[in-house]
């Protein structure tokens, strides 16, 4: 999930919030807790990045965008940390190549942690402790102090992604935590045993016509400035699935010859398959064992599940599937009018469940957890983007180029991370976040 | 510009006509015949092939798709050039690879010839000659014809593109022919030092609102599918340039430091510009010399001048000069709503000058010539796309993903072959094909 | 055979030589002369050259370094073609890429030939006509001269070993010429057919002790400068085969599991047999067919014959198949002071034959002739070597690192052109050269 | 240093010895002590390994070769460290890739720690505890372990070489140790400061003749299999310096435009150079520094001294440097035959200061310590050679072939590790062990 930032709105909720603040940071540090000192340093690809580069690079950036530009006589915590913790900002300088950073040994993970207490310190000057009775913060700040919020819950579910993908490489397949979100029926005693068929798949239909989406500008809540402006889309007649698609109908793909046969792909899609030697999704393991695939998760190996959404496909694997299927993939048009009725209320974490039960008030769990899914969309700018001012929107739509829209949110998404306008992107090829689908299909 | 086949419609015009078919397949070897047997051979990258191969290719393309499958006991004129002529037609079985199209020396230039006119005897056969009153071919044979005529027009230009490619890497920039098309004022002896600016650029106002773009399903012009269906597209108001961008502009952006800046450029235009060393357009060279740059041409090295359009720019170079320029590129349905009243009759190339006038009728020959221009939009599916039945289509959508569109036609573009909805795609990083662009901007 | 140079010695015997030079220069057009334009352009790898720059860079030596430097006033045919055709002489100047050597199109087949004949009448103004009574030849214009002939038929053999390399690579496996020297057997009528088997290997002993081995300094006979000075080694007594190892031999070794069995390789070796998926000699397929395999030669495919020596193997596998054979490859010291009493005189090329009878005089025309033969010795310099003065020297040594060197001479190797002090080396995991074994071991 | 192997001799003297084996154990550990978690996991490049997989393979190395083999019923601590832990011992099975090595995080550094203790144990109840009265040890048990310990003090010096490697990627260049060996001026007080010049160099002049090199069969002194067997080579006359070419030397080389000027380079050398950016010995950093350069070093970064031996130089760069002075390498013979009459008695470490005095018996501890010093000799098995039979010895010739061999020892190796016979062996482009040169020349 390459991050992208903006400045957000004049009355920003969680920016001047210490208690929010401080509930934000913590949060990492858990994720990080069940890490060992060489877990968190080692880099297992160029797209991962080390769980301390993770924490010391959410730290520098409230360092660099909050602390050095708005606090007078501010005295960096360590001169190399503006090199080695920036991601990409090119304003702020030369940085450690992205592939090297995890050559980087020193700072240690017990430094990197000193690194953030100084930093939540002194954040904690500028917004008061929990109960504080300070000036208020500048609206500026205030807006500042909120995104490097949510770019940090951008970066937690980051940290899990490539901590998963490093645990894999190891022959042993040890697990992130027993207990952890990915695999997740395992987390809950009376979820587990949970193999309940999926249920058929049903659809929603919609008669299309122009609709609007996007975030409106004014709109006070927080979002990102991809995700606006809002506009006016023409939609056919459509529908779209009512539940993800799952591991079972993955496997009936797979036996109907969906890897080998090429009229089913793109033709880039094609040639990265016989390429990388794909045969299934990411983390399935054991492909021709007697008992069936196994696949890892957070929690270590578990036996695949029928029911449970396929998790961890390309997007080429995706639309090769819905081409097999005889469907298509939404556009991200048609699943933001869809799911925005659907998404229900924030109800700490239970979107996350495979098999989350609709909401009394008609929601539908699985369009905000689960998985992010795969849309038809080339992440591209909306009409009349405009990149947010100053150095945080420096590269706002920099990425608007050879990836596609994810929506929705995951089992490993911060809960209340993610909206029904929030657009998440990868390029197609990518498999180590934890995607999957939702077909459609043209009324 | 990777090709893109349709089964035609019930009616086609050219597809039975024995004239129409000997004047597309005299062009193709009139564009071969400056090129001797070394030149018609070398493969100078993966994404280029020999001329000899394209001169191949299109006549396997008659062979395989009307003779094969619609001549009662048609025999190949030689087994393996199944094999050898295949382009990417997954159904049709094995083939040469791609980027080792070049190694193939056997069967010689001499020996394609004779293939061609073995293939242009056996498709006569089936059409009658010119002047003949044979019976009515068959609508499916006459649409596959029709279809392998366009089919070839597209290869004449990636002839050219590819021709031109290969001649560049020779450090003595030998010219494919004085009086070729590209660098084409120097073959109209009228046009030669027309070195007048190009012009103040204005703005073509758009209302905006909902928008039909794409062909319709029964249209009986020849168009390929991935042209349809025709749909709806509600845009916003907005304004596109009046003639193309030029090159004292580029100069200007160049002077201004645009490939040194990162801020204006995408960052994966941004990785490619510094892992690829480029300063200026393809193409250009001696960018240091106190008399200015030169440029190859298929005419061979000449002055870079400034009123000309500018041409093989990638779309990550159009895409930050338009930043640079305070503008955006279009989207592809801003461009046809606007070309399709601009096309104008075609008048035998009169679009493919630099500097064409406008037509009595109110159009602009930079619409349908000169360059093919970049568009802000992904190649993906129209709304409702459903790919031709049968090999020929088989993999129409099959490129819809990670290239970008582009619309008009170039100098190479042979005369006729373009419309306002004609879409062609390439890579963002592409740069041999004609590619410039037009600027457009928000109301 | 990357191609050392040397100034000769006082007394050239060819390089006054008008004969010997038209002789030389002639036979080049010969081996030229099956090949088409598109075969003499294309390269089919970085190692090889194609056939037309050998033609053009064996013409240039000698105008770079006969004309341009000894014949006052003298005006290069093209100033391009310095930049072209040089090979790798640092001091000459910049050079195209060599593996960019197939990109040049141009000069044509027709001018390079047009090149070759007018630097033919240049040097033959120099050395006087066949017959003429000119001025005697300065001996060092004679000694770049005769340097020049033995440069032209090392290219020889590499204008073979590429164009065979080229063909290959055509999935037809067109034959260079049906009667060529390799696969020669077929070539003369009253050998063909002969399947005889290769006779059981015997051991020719050799007692040890201090030998001299080397060309000594002063010896009138041209030699590379890599061949001196003559020195002592201190050999250990042993054996060397009395011929060489043959195709039924090898086909015995992967009957074993020679390819599939790491004990039996060096590391690099493996590596090698892994990465390039190597089952069996270069230019041997349908291994797996019932038929048995097939191997590519000059002539076309033949069936592979178990008597013929084996050829077309790299050192790692010469070395693998002599640890399985329970022996080692020789010395190039052992080699030479076994081969130089069985060398023989030079009769027409007789050697070339896989099967060739000893001679009256007990030579063994296996020594000089069929394959090429790895040697356990690095390609270093000889102690006390010093490379030749001045421009043709000036890298003598330049290649001694990373090499193995081969001893005594192939069946693409010119008549007459080798000696048993005649050092070729390559890379030890070349194969595109006529290389094949003969086995040694401990007395 | 490729670590070769082989089985010992009969009556080793420290196989036995509980307290040597304690020594040699012990010492790793306290190599490894000054580096935290997070660097003993890391691997800087293919060639390297993590600290934390060099203390595990060590300890593997006893676990596999003595206990699995020589004691009934032993229990493996952990059955995937046979996988993870593996060097390249193909007969012991599959093994984690080497490139691949640095993304085993798990078992972590402590648990690692836990491996050594417990094999430690096992192995101490095999041989007795010091003091203890055991019964004898087999010998070829004894001979085991012995060989376990040479190899342990191989990985020693590869530990430091690795994690020099490692640190200097971080571009705050932390130090491994302030008092580290590497940069050893800096460890002794009396010597900080030491700027004398390094003198003249002289030569030390040889008659040449036969000379009898190697390790004779039945010496009772330990030495790895490719020591031997003792043979005769025949030497021409020659010198070699009485001193290893310093720093300020090899800056004279570069200030002369050494690495500009092709003619000083071998082909390969000279490729290398430029496709590496190399201007100076690696580990020198700011060359461009008003200042001068610096080095990075074990301590950390130092002004380069100009009388230190130079060290971190490829063969390429060593050979380069000898043709520059008009000198050569010498080959491992000439230099065995000087070194032995100078090697002089171990005195615990003094050989490894820079500017050792020559002992009072004449010998030179230059010849032992400071820098492994390049040879003009490839890498190739002595006349005879057999590997030793077994497990350890299965592989003991494979990487005889792409390297060179180095003589003497370095600041690095361990005390006593190394002798006059000793072949050490890297592949010419090799930088980061700790390697210089002396020169030779002909007499």
């Amino acid at each position: 999930m390459p991050v992208t930032t903006a400045t957000g709105r004049p009355a920003p909720s969680r920016g001047a919030d210490p208690a929010a603040f401080c509930t934000v940071r913590a949060r990492t540090e858990a994720l990080a807790a069940p890490l060992g000192a060489e877990d968190q340093v080692v880099q297992s690809m160029p797209d991962c990045s080390p769980t301390k580069w993770h924490r010391a690079h959410t730290t520098w950036f409230f360092e660099e965008f909050v602390l050095n530009r708005h606090v007078a006589g501010y005295r960096p915590v360590d001169d190399s940390y503006r090199y080695l913790f920036n991601s990409y900002y090119e304003a702020v300088g030369e940085r450690q190549p992205r592939p090297r950073r995890g050559l980087i040994t020193r700072p240690t993970v017990d430094e990197v942690a000193a690194y953030r207490r100084a930093i939540d310190r002194s954040v904690l000057d500028l917004l008061g402790r929990p109960g504080d009775t300070a000036a208020p913060l500048e609206p500026e700040v205030a807006a500042l102090v909120e995104l490097g919020l949510h770019h940090e819950e951008q970066h937690q579910e980051l940290l899990l992604m490539d901590a998963k993908h490093l645990l894999f490489q190891n022959p042993q397949h040890p697990a992130y935590r027993s207990d952890a979100p990915d695999g997740d029926a395992d987390a809950s005693p009376t979820r587990r045993g949970d193999t309940a068929p999926a249920g058929v798949q049903g659809w929603i239909p919609h008669e299309g016509g122009p609709v609007d989406i996007g975030v409106a500008a004014g709109d006070p809540t927080f979002s990102f400035d991809n995700e606006g402006p809002r506009h006016t889309v023409h939609l056919q007649p459509f529908a779209i699935a009512d539940r993800l698609v799952t591991n079972g109908e993955w496997q009936d793909f797979i036996d109907d010859g969906g890897y080998r046969r090429p009229e089913l792909w793109l033709s880039d899609g094609w040639a990265t398959v016989n390429e990388q030697g794909w045969r299934a999704p990411s983390y399935w393991f054991g492909l021709d064992d007697p008992d069936g695939p196994q696949v890892f998760t957070l929690a270590g190996p578990q036996a695949v599940r029928a029911a449970d959404p396929v998790v961890h496909v390309s997007l080429y694997e995706a639309d090769a599937f819905a081409r097999w299927a005889g469907a298509r993939l939404p556009t991200e048009a048609e699943w933001e009018v869809v799911a925005r009725d659907r998404w229900g209320a924030d109800t700490d974490g239970l979107a996350t469940a495979p098999h989350p039960r609709p909401g009394a008030d008609g929601s539908d769990p699985q369009f905000r957890g689960a998985v992010w899914q795969w849309t038809a969309s080339a992440y591209l700018p909306f009409p009349g983007f405009r990149p947010a001012a100053g150095a945080v929107g420096e590269y706002n739509g920099k990425f608007m180029v050879n990836q596609h829209v994810l929506r929705g949110g995951s089992c490993a998404t911060p809960p209340g991370h993610a909206r029904p306008t929030y657009r998440n992107f990868f390029p197609p090829a990518a498999r180590w976040p934890f995607t999957g689908l939702r077909l459609a299909t043209d009324a």
